[in-house]
């Protein structure tokens, strides 16, 4: 179950929902190539992208995560996994609104620095909700982690430690967007808090 | 076992065989963006290469060879499935050689064509070889189309016909490539005969 529905392997099966997958993946690039941007805006956004999902990012983090699933991972090796499994495409997402605009590298490390931060907390209160709500409010199945015995942020440091980084990650995100960027960050900051909301 | 070792899924597992696949996907990107090529022919290379592969290429061609497992095709959609799952890309691969040199939209209609031939005769010659060679030439197992009860260019037309199919469209590609370019299609029209050759 996912939001609720029938996942799409489940519905279609296995083999549909992977090609549907890899078109998605596929149609990423189609949706810059046909976006009217300057061709040097595409290059650089196809760049960005296809780094972050390819072999330093993405598919680099789910195959670490497959690791993971035969040995437990160190901290850091629990830490890295996320840093590219989700972390890249969020990361990615947040430098292509920058690529985009037509602002400099300078503000793509910073605004990716803040997905970095979002990109974590977004995995904690996953973690979290995994332990804490019900199926019905996630619209998907809950405890799966525990039962799969997956080593989580939560396993790893526990819930209070999990919550306490959820609130100093956002924190850290929130201030360093409102102090360069000021109300031009509203949206991003808010994004933040929403997120970080979820489990308060 | 392909070409002479174990496939990818045997030797790795299917989820990182999965990856992997993903990942060449997403890398022809990368490769197309850090060319070095103008920004223009890039743009143009990625649309081109994002279309072949997805929703209007080659995902399109599996998801109509796997419904082709639950009801069998008739003649046209075996060719209509045909010019998707290796068409497409085949096609591509030729015009992004049109692309990268510079040529004209004209100049990449008629490769094109010489890559459909071409990529006609390529799973002819398959479905061919998968019932008249040997698994030791060939590098991977044959009979399997037969074994899986799948429809082929040879179960629908018959040996006979499929020789001559490939005859005809390697004939018809050579010749519209060598009227119009001349001593530059050699090469191409050498590869269209040593193709064919494969099954005389």
């Amino acid at each position: 179950m996912r939001r609720g529905k029938p996942a799409t392997h489940i519905q279609f099966g296995e083999a549909t929902a992977l090609l549907a997958g890899d078109l998605l993946a596929i149609e990423a690039f189609n949706v810059i190539a046909g976006s009217g941007a300057p061709p040097e805006v595409c290059g650089r956004a196809v760049t960005a992208l296809a780094s972050a999902s390819g072999a330093r990012g993405m598919i680099y983090g789910q195959e670490l995560d497959l690791r993971n699933e035969k040995r437990t991972p160190t901290e850091a090796g629990l830490l890295e996994t996320l840093s590219y499994k989700t972390g890249a495409l969020i990361r990615v997402s947040a430098a292509l609104g920058v690529i985009g605009a037509g602002l400099e590298m300078e503000d793509e490390a910073e605004i990716e620095h803040y997905a970095q931060n979002i990109g974590l907390v977004f995995q904690i209160v996953d973690d979290l909700l995994d332990v804490t709500s019900t199926a019905e409010t996630l619209g998907k199945p809950i405890g799966s982690d525990a039962e799969q015995g997956k080593t989580t942020f939560v396993t790893m440091f526990g819930m209070t430690r999990s919550r306490q980084q959820v609130a100093d990650l956002t924190a850290e995100a929130i201030e360093e967007l409102g102090d360069k960027y000021g109300e031009r960050a509203d949206f991003l900051c808010e994004y933040a808090r929403r997120l970080a909301d979820r489990v308060n």
